[in-house]
């Protein structure tokens, strides 16, 4: 299908802990040019200044006039001014008044918000949250993340910090958290990225003769991508690897099936990318251990976006931005 | 002070797992009259009729006109029609037109919620979380009950389903929860009243000579009252129970403190008669596991209103229905 230039575009970006990811997106949500770039920079100008490059080559991509840009990023955002009051995975935009900084180098409107809010945002207006009110998304990457649409509004608490879903203890012995996080046995200590690595390192050594093994005595980084890999060729134990995490990952839906009676569980972020090997035992698990009725109502699904969600989601930020909404 | 019989009244009535409270209340919360009766019975309509006769005894008590009756009970509600739709505490409600059956038997309307939320609305509205937009409520008793109030309105989920706190995991291998929840190691399974009983009895056997193994190797019965009893006269045994309970508790509000960055967190129910006993211990591991801002803006305190709570949140019902809210 040949899909028309729009008169109108926006830019939609998402900077994430590792790639910033910028689309030129219309108004029906359909992607005309992507940019990307690594996100990590030594300081915060430097940063910024990546944001505006990845953005100017998708605005110099399309013919289309760019009318605002949305940028969702890894900060608990002060909606009010448009300032990243702190942010766990990138310290340096600290403080930053990133929306006015933004708009000063681009000359055009900036939106933003937090990149878990943009991920939902993009997932309830066109993908796996589409027609819902109440939903619940967690990203599952480096860390584990999540946002809450409620009564059909995404909901930020009383200072904009709600829905840290990935510090919610299932194990309240478990390990120590990671980063700025001082909790022990929470979600993502215990079912991120993260987790899943350090459980795949540790079924290598017990387990030298499987593929992970193999893989790891060859001197392969045991990584999650590597699990993943090894899991959809058929190696046993990392599909029992990537169980475990599911499992775990089950336990904490379970709490937000209980907590929310939500329509939806989206789960999105780069670990998801072992697809239905993370969210079958994830969806075993929960439906052993939550309450009826919401049990048997929620659908535990992948988001329909999968790495663009937040890219879209952003998108849907200068959209909606631009409509005053 | 002479409290001046106003010209109208409401009936607030708590139908709870074991105690049927009613009380007359008028439009700025004063209690006229109260009444109270044992909440079980061996059917539904048994327990229809004793609501009844605790409303009428309250109705008779004040000379103001009764214009609507409030009820908050332990059940899943559909607002829309005023049906129990289910109730693991009360299971003889369950499919009962409770808001019809009741107006047809007082003859005027009555207004029917859950407890939790009732409870909840009564300090919104004059209690612990009167002027605030976020607030969790934790109702510790026999089970652990919950309710949400979320950018200043009650949260019900896509059932009227959610709010269920107490089957939230903070250990998933913990004990199996009771009643209908399926669950394993949930707050209700590791912090209830029940799960206090649980532990008070293991202590008594480990420490024969404590005030509390004394008590229990003379026949009395080990229960949660009876630890509450021991540690406010200073019994070193009870005093570490509540604190084993208590931070359990707050392994729980440092979940829900993450997820809600509430501006407060209520914790009312029986066993809060060990008041600071528990609360101090929670809000410790709270603070010990919870991210900032949230952790530093967050205040865990105790119900206001107490063992009144959903009586009188169940009167805010009906002086809000009857006020077209």
């Amino acid at each position: 299908m040949l899909v028309q230039m729009p008169s109108e575009c926006v830019i939609g970006v998402d900077l994430g802990g590792t790639k910033l990811l910028a689309g030129a997106v219309d108004a029906d949500l359909r992607v005309h040019h992507r940019a990307m770039r690594p996100a990590q920079a030594p300081a915060q100008g430097a940063v910024l200044a990546r944001v505006e490059e990845v953005v100017r080559e998708a605005m110099d991509a399309v013919e289309a006039e760019v009318a605002a840009v949305g940028l969702g990023i890894p900060c608990l955002i002060d909606l009010r001014t448009g300032v990243a009051v702190s942010s766990p995975n990138l310290g340096v935009l600290a403080g930053a008044p990133v929306r006015d900084l933004m708009a000063e180098r681009l000359g055009v409107p900036v939106y933003v918000d937090n990149d878990a809010n943009a991920a939902l945002l993009a997932e309830a207006r066109a993908g796996a949250a589409r027609g819902v009110s109440d939903a619940v998304l967690l990203t599952v990457g480096t860390g584990v993340g999540g946002a809450l649409l409620l009564d059909g509004r995404l909901y930020r608490g009383s200072q904009g910090a709600a829905g840290e879903l990935g510090h919610m203890v299932i194990e309240a012995d478990g390990p120590r958290c990671q980063g700025a996080c001082p909790n022990h046995g929470c979600l993502e200590a215990m079912a991120s990225g993260t987790a899943l690595a350090r459980e795949a390192r540790a079924a290598a050594t017990a387990e030298p003769d499987s593929a992970l093994g193999l893989a790891a005595a060859a001197g392969r980084e045991v990584t999650g991508a590597l699990v993943t890999d090894l899991a959809h060729d058929g190696d046993a134990v990392s599909i029992a690897v990537l169980e475990l995490i599911g499992t775990r990952l089950g336990v904490g839906i379970a709490s937000l099936v209980n907590i929310f009676n939500p329509e939806v569980v989206i789960v999105g972020g780069g670990v998801m990318a072992a697809g239905e090997l993370l969210l079958e035992p994830a969806r075993r698990e929960m439906a052993l251990r939550a309450l009826p009725p919401s049990r048997d109502r929620v659908k535990v699904v992948a988001t329909r976006f999968g790495a663009e969600s937040g890219m879209l989601g952003a998108a849907v930020l200068a959209l909606d931005g631009l409509a005053g909404a």
